[in-house]
């Protein structure tokens, strides 16, 4: 009956959990519930109340989500951090994927712990301006499994609202696991859908994410959580040509590595593949991908990001995409996205505000 | 107290909720449930009775898990039970992601419905020896979110296990969510994790991917199921030459393609190259990848199978990619790690007398 819902079990006429004549009415006659419902006090969560209180110091609550997993959804929290703090503002990161953490290894904080003050628990800080709370600080072995239902979750992330010290923040990110059950309840419920800015919505152009981001936005829509845009991730793979292996097949149907014979080999005869990006679609969007989506669901496309193997390769590292060269091909589509978000949302005045 | 599991509010020397004296014990003075405990009824709980008897004509439980989402585990899951099928052998599918379903579409069955005979539910057949059952089945709209917390989602699985005529078996094949969390514990419990075969656990090369898959062993073994090996997917991406795209940045950052222009250019130039294959990691792998960790953990490393397009598509369009040659970077290697998996079991004998 958590947050003064009616349970399962309860009798038609059930006045609600909350309400005063909880487990006295006559509705109550017989119900499970009625014993627990009579003696328990009402009135509103404290716990809602002292997470409100704690709150009152963050400007803005982004909630980054997913249908499927591995959509790179995570990739994109930790990024979007990195590039919000590097526009000067203050940040905090918050990862509530309770049995599946990747926040402390994509922010290069692995094996950071997290220390108690009399303000609170406080989060590890990559820059003073960025910080990062995660079971991930929390487990004694980075190999243990997190074996917990749901109310536990639950409670952990009441426990990370009501009880992490952020201090003022311009930012909270909330980087969620995929999917719409109870990490995604209570951190609605906890933080109070109205408070929230909103949520993007990370996916591949594949049909299997594209139908899990569908039921995303109706969760959104159902809990009254704005949809601050969809983020189309993995949208295809470039690379230099240079940059590739070559295999040739046998007839036997055994690979033989021809790499070094192949670059030679187009240097020679044909350098002008020297400066030639190579595509490919991973995944098959032929069917409009999330840019027809977001027409047919009336929400924003923020976007399209290459998968860019430089980035998969900054996030196992724990560097933001955006200090360096590197991710060339990736980083300028990700910067377009977040543009696209401020911007949308109106939030690139606080950037003016913030340059000033 | 699902299961006989000691609550978490209990009171120390708890005798356990299905011991005799539960609730009438000394220990049980004042604590929250000894009402509960002292009038519910005792001894194994009747669903798991009912389970094990429906799951009586069930030869072998494979469980297929991940620790991340997104690497390709249902692909993997249904491509085995095509494989399996093929070998003509009796399979049954069942998909326990309650949030994410992606199992109908991947077997071609999407808006099909459950039938209900007087033998339980139905499971939706691709072809008379394989049997699916999903809730991507019972979803009254397809973009529905299923916004349920644990407790409802086991009562699923449960019911999944107990009211699913699936009739004589030779495998049943159960695709979970990533994680380790409510439908994990359940699926090992309702099944008697002595009845599973052992569990395939899916993973990309990706140190986040790694990281998880520890857990998902710690899992295995903690709950007492067997580990019967881990499958790298995704490692790599291979193609050959001819199918890319080719892209020219210019000087203000521009892409334009020069797709025709390039392969005229080879086919020219360098008409080696028609037959060539490139590859590149998508996700680095220099740290050893899934093998190195195997070893590791002591746990068999069933093999690497190449990201593939084609498979990608075939996995779309809800097709096995062993009946034709379209997936001839793929297929094969997955036709290796199933048939090691069978080997390793001692299940090869069965296709001798299968075929016998």
């Amino acid at each position: 009956m958590e947050n003064g819902e009616i349970p399962e079990n309860a009798n038609e006429h059930c006045p609600g959990p909350q309400s005063d004549s909880a487990g006295k009415s006559d509705a109550c006659e017989g119900c499970p519930n009625q014993q627990i419902c009579a003696t328990a006090p009402k009135g509103p969560d404290p716990d809602v109340v002292a997470i409100a209180e704690r709150m009152a110091t963050v400007k803005h609550k982004i909630l980054v989500l997913s249908g499927k997993g591995g959509v790179g959804k995570s990739t994109f929290s930790a990024q979007l951090a990195f590039a919000l703090a590097a526009m000067d503002f203050q940040v905090g990161l918050l990862d509530i994927d309770i049995c599946g953490p990747s926040i402390p290894k994509m922010l290069g904080l692995e094996g950071q712990e997290i220390h108690q003050s009399n303000l609170g628990w406080s989060p590890v800080y990559v820059e003073s301006n960025l910080g990062v709370m995660s079971i991930g600080f929390m487990l004694p072995e980075p190999d243990d499994a997190v074996i917990w239902r749901g109310p536990r979750k639950n409670a952990l992330i009441k426990q990370f609202l009501r009880d992490v010290y952020w201090g003022e923040l311009d930012f909270l990110v909330v980087d969620a696991p995929p999917g719409t059950s109870d990490e995604h309840i209570s951190i609605v419920q906890c933080l109070d859908a109205g408070s929230i800015d909103g949520a993007i919505i990370v996916t591949t152009p594949q049909q299997v994410s594209l139908i899990d981001v569908r039921k995303e936005v109706s969760f959104c829509k159902k809990v009254g959580v704005q949809v601050l845009g969809i983020v189309e991730n993995m949208s295809g793979l470039c690379q230099p040509v240079m940059d590739f292996k070559f295999l040739r097949m046998t007839e036997a149907g055994e690979q033989i590595d021809v790499t070094e014979w192949a670059r030679e080999h187009l240097k020679e005869r044909a350098p002008e593949f020297l400066s030639i990006i190579a595509c490919t679609e991973v995944f098959d969007s032929s069917r409009g991908g999330a840019e027809k989506m977001c027409r047919e669901m009336g929400v924003p496309f923020l976007g399209k990001v290459p998968l860019d193997p430089q980035l998969c390769k900054a996030a196992e590292e724990g560097r933001s995409c955006f200090v360096d060269q590197k991710c060339g091909v990736s980083a300028p589509a990700l910067k377009k996205v977040i543009d696209k978000m401020m911007e949308n949302q109106g939030l690139s005045r606080m950037l003016v505000d913030n340059n000033a």
